[in-house]
């Protein structure tokens, strides 16, 4: 991908990836062009804040963190920059990933975050949304975007009877 | 306001308004031009349908769609617009809240909704991502966003002390 | 099954027939005819209030409805429709199907949807209970139901020693 | 009410009829015949046999049980005859209705319980089922249901705005 | 076992028997007589309203009684008979046991169950209780059970390193 | 209460007077010796030590214990004796009693307390309880407590109609 | 207090004062040098980085921070220090402060936060947990925390009936 | 390990030791000299007041205890003891932890147990803590507890690109 990333693709550590690389894979789908990092809250704070921070001057229009737990990523992010900030929950061992969505989606008055659904669900439409903000912009992303919603619908259409592929 | 409206602020019932305000207040601080409706998707699903089939091409960039309980109005919006759309979950009476929020944000792959946190705090925050979404073609809107979030920051430093106000 | 379907039995998507096959197994047991059909509320919503809204003329007399996470298809064919919508809360690979129970339960006063127990026993729950609301009307239904609620006591009743089919 | 009733309303205690009255006040409305009575799964456990056995040949059609806590009303009526039975569950103190909810809608296949939301919606939307269940052979119900749902949907429509109410 | 059982041990379902026979190992192991027997609150009621309602004639003096999901067979057992019910919540599919446990132990004042853990724990401790009970009547029950408490310290005692027998 | 106490109602803090005077005063109905007591189990650790060690000797047939948040009183009260130990957990400010019912009802095998309700109801019950335990040795208690049944029934059929006392 | 502080009380917003003065009246009481601010993770994310990172620097020992809903100021400052961070979870209005713990407690391995309970409990304990840490090398902090512990035993057990100051 | 332990982990079964493991492995590469050992709250309750009352004359600065289920290892031993305690929550079989978690962490003001997460990342952070809590006596722990986490910085920042390991 050569052009100007638009979306920045961060996660909190590299066991994140199974989830995140929908985001990316359907970023890549949609042609959003963007980048991906890991980058720990937690572990490595001053690469946040100098992400984030330079963020909006390096030409980034959208961010989409992804982390799981007691998981600050996104609302850190979201401390550092007036871009728009996606937070996708990860899934956690233990408490199924309720943590993680109640520690991105529940930031207070002043600092948002635009949270997706736990897992998979949530990278996949993480992407989408990027896309959507991108979409009035760039007509290639919206002429994706456009495209694929509605292939997804010709889809479900076009297979109507759950018995067809029936297990 | 008689500015063309970028933003669509709907929410299920009346009652919502006690949260929802908060987010028409702050676009209004923000200088976002917007429209706010009742739109119910179980008592009037066709307005909804309509309302937000048509939000694209009568000029609205964003939805922001509060409800509580089952809440469906985000994410059957989202099903009708390639539109951002941001869920803002009303607290409700018996499970504070939580039902409105896993009924919000765990949208399946292909129609995402980018949700707040649960009451005021994620009324007004589904504002100000609103905002950061149309910033970037909009100066006034990103200057008085920037301003927000630098005030907010000076509010916080100028009273560092919490021994000042104590009740 | 040449008779005209009384009961409509529709899924979010082909991944809930593993679920909801055990309606419809249960519903030609007890000689109630149906048809099934894969609608997603979020992906064809067109569909859904098509199919929904011309239900009670096309001669349904119930509606299943199965979906799970943010689970919005039974109640919006509720919104579309005076014919009783019962609701099969899909199991959820992150919340266990908490997530798909609240968001079809908790519906707002004015639009019902009987919701029956999360994944499997659910579905089957639902076709029992479509049959019960059929069976004054459908002499073979209501005998098809008493006989299969008799036959269950009994199998019970034969079994009595839990240590006989020991694992 | 002198007609023969068609919904018999049991509830387990009288501080169950704060909640349970919202379902008696829309049969009312609904013109569809009833009778209440205070059954209690643990106090009177033969009164509840000999009510939901006998429920079907005293002319019952549908019953709508509401309880709270380890609510096993629903449940054991369900047991006990092979009528719709349609559950409320009542907000309890402690845990706010999620037990009554899970005592409730958790039923094992074999018997269901049609299920509706914790609380007065869930009261509310029991009568509207019911009415939904009896409308085929009552058309006076089926237009007083009909009558009411449009009504419901034109009251959201008469007031779109809700700035004008605004508290 | 020729003795006159002391402790019934119910269950709802074939499927529980692979928690419930903890209790009844436990029983064996303490020299409690006990009997065993499938009883399902939804689909053998009147059963169930037999057993415990001869349980104390039938010299019983402890019933423990597990089951899962809307768990209706202890606190119905209990409403039943004066004799002390123990309720062990079956681990559920679904939400784990949650809906086990809160089905059980939220008894609204008036009609008691005694509530052990989730699952294998839960009936071990059970027979335990049973025994406890009976103990002060029944001297080898009592000899028993302080024989297995102290056997339980002594183990612990003998292997104060998990380092030893390490995975 | 002249007589030697039966039960040793026990509970973490005076603040859960509250909730356990239901105990008492039940007990009390019923006839049933006891006696009551303040004992931290994080407060005063040797006493609970002392209490639950030295209480069977004392002549107590039954611990009661009640406490709220992370409740130990009624684990570490049946660590240290064989008697039959009943846990009510005390609805905590927080977590509305969740945490106190998980801290109490979640024992490890080996090791059993018998859980009641959250609040009024488990301790109304946990004194039944303990009236069960005892009825077979006091043919008075077992006659206060089916006495007590009785009534409790008798008057739950005198008011069938809950209309009566509407609020 | 003159004295250099050895513990920084920090709190995300004014509003968490009403909690967390409990930890600073308890520091007081254990005559532990503190010194107090309100830090916001979110608002001021630079100035938590510099109080954070030069804490050890300027003589600090431990860290308490206390913060509510999508928490993430505990997590943060023990992500920029070595110091022993102590977390207190405000209790928050929507979730009552679930959000808040899983927020602070659930961190990733390699930066903890030693967690204390939901609210004033939390706060109290927070400061007593650090004059633990203290005590080693402060003799007189030592002493004040046993004569805390001891005063507090000596409390309980001179007040054995809770009868006594009924309500 | 020849010099005298300043940290005692604890756990209340062998089966915890999966879990615990992680906690004495980060203390051995931190050079913290400790013990381990296996003490039930439950089935040796008199050995953990022995070992908890006794630790800090016998020289140990920290207490780690790890349990699960209704976890009340950790709780008791801070009862007996001024020392810092942490309670790792282990995972349970039924409830994920969440009991556990509650279990230890919701503890009455008075009693303080510092809390870290459930599982691994638990027992991890809980041997991280107390080394940050000796550091500052100890140069050798303080150096490896900066220096590990130096290095933990360092792993992150030099594999940015998830998709190198890509699974």
């Amino acid at each position: 991908m050569t052009t100007q990333p638009l979306v920045g693709v961060i996660m909190g550590s590299q066991s994140d990836w199974d989830t995140m690389h929908h985001a990316t894979d359907m970023l890549e789908q949609l042609e959003v062009p963007f980048e991906v990092r890991i980058v720990s809250a937690h572990r490595t704070p001053d690469l946040l804040f100098e992400y984030a921070g330079s963020a909006r001057e390096r030409g980034l229009r959208v961010i989409i963190a992804g982390a799981g737990g007691a998981a600050h990523l996104p609302g850190m992010a979201a401390a550092k920059t007036t871009l728009p900030v996606l937070g996708v929950p990860v899934q956690s061992r233990t408490l199924n990933g309720l943590d993680s969505l109640l520690s991105i989606v529940q930031m207070p008055a002043g600092v948002p975050v635009g949270t997706l659904a736990i897992g998979r669900a949530g990278a996949v439409n993480a992407a989408l949304l990027a896309a959507a903000i991108l979409a009035p912009e760039y007509p290639g992303i919206d002429a994706a975007l456009v495209a694929y919603r509605q292939r997804q619908t010709e889809t479900v259409l076009a297979h109507p009877d759950p018995r067809e592929v029936a297990s």
